[in-house]
């Protein structure tokens, strides 16, 4: 299974994935789920992925790849004039993959299905933040639904729910996005550290912050052990029922 | 769906399970997924369902008229010897309607699956808390993992992992099921309230507090909107990374 958040926020995007992979709870895997194409002053684009690993990483391996002759080191990606444009492309190599494995054989409903959350900027245009279905088709973030979630989500939405607030800084989405994390891993084997950060600041067109979290990560530890104290101290401030 | 837990204490069980099932989001009904026998000084018996709602209904009311004399008023699961061979009845009568509905045509795999929580104390012995599985096979609570869940668990499941603890009073166990219902209740439309209750104290053989907590229950609206607040003060509590 897999983990990754996108939120929208007034200042730009924050993205986070982690790295594991399982086939079986005695197979699991390392492996990057996050992606970043960049056309400083131009375009920048962040996808994750959840679902089949192969179809995932043939994904991202045909859209780096397709119509990038060998002197130009642009994948067609970075070629669009919108977010839009991008996402339909994105769509249609996601459904393109899917249908190509599907052919040689699909033994279950879902077998060779992946989802992606794809964010990032056009010159020209606003920031923004989709969900790509295994159909190719999209969803966007909006002012109503600001944050996108793939994989195991269930266990760190509550407290997405509760605390995102589009106005938040930077850190503080971080902060959230750990939280989320944590309690997923705390829950769940088949969701790992690392994690993979990426923010994006809107208007500047280029790579933002990109850090690996590893288990080590100081900040981290902080978050998870804080998180335990933290929570239990909120528990406590409620009132107590009477029986 | 359907969400239940229970919590094995030091001083005894405490259960509660939500009302909502629903066929598609459009319809949605109430039903009480909570059952409990007593036998003053001799039985406690609580019973949580989730799944097919014709099969669980089954059960119950199997377990309710067999080898019920119109003159006895004690059905048959009043009269083991201990919990476990309670567990083993219960078992039997939900595979048993599972295959029963199922010669009829199945249509999925858990088409007509449920699961179950059965806790109680029989005199002599210890309380104890199984999870029962369509199979009719189940597992017991123990020191390592005190509490079980049923149905729709993982947004609930965070905050038990971190703020459950056996010897916590049953006044804060209720405070624990009621954030841990709280938060499923606010990420997923098939989980809903009224929330059913029951606690036993253990060796007192007799049924302790039964109480529905209805959605403009004065202390659930504050344990609602209090961890909302609680939860956010605990986030602003934690360190801000440094990007």
């Amino acid at each position: 299974m897999t983990y990754c958040v996108g939120l929208r926020l007034g200042t730009g995007l924050v993205f986070m994935s982690d790295t594991r992979t399982n086939a079986g709870v005695d197979n699991i895997s390392t492996f990057r789920k996050m992606f970043t194409w960049v056309d400083e002053d131009q375009t920048f684009i962040t996808l994750m992925t959840a679902g089949n690993l192969a179809t995932t990483q043939a994904v991202v391996s045909l859209i780096d790849e397709r119509n990038k002759a060998p002197t130009d080191r642009s994948p067609a990606i970075l070629g669009f004039h919108s977010m839009f444009q991008v996402a339909r492309y994105v769509g249609g190599v996601l459904k393109e993959v899917i249908a190509q494995h599907a052919e040689a054989g699909e033994r279950a409903e879902s077998y060779f299905n992946a989802t992606v959350i794809l964010g990032g900027q056009v010159k020209g245009s606003e920031p923004r933040l989709f969900l790509i279905y295994p159909e190719g088709n999209f969803i966007e973030a909006g002012d109503d639904t600001p944050f996108l979630q793939i994989g195991e989500m269930k266990y760190g939405r509550p407290i997405l729910v509760r605390a995102f607030d589009p106005d938040m800084s930077f850190e503080a989405a971080v902060k959230l996005l750990l939280v989320s994390f944590d309690s997923t891993v705390k829950a769940n084997l088949s969701v790992g550290l690392p994690f993979d950060l990426q923010t994006y600041e809107r208007d500047t067109l280029r790579r933002g912050l990109s850090r690996r979290i590893k288990a080590d990560d100081p900040y981290f530890q902080a978050i998870s052990a804080g998180w335990g104290n933290a929570l239990k101290g909120a528990f406590d401030s409620l009132p107590d029922i009477t029986l």
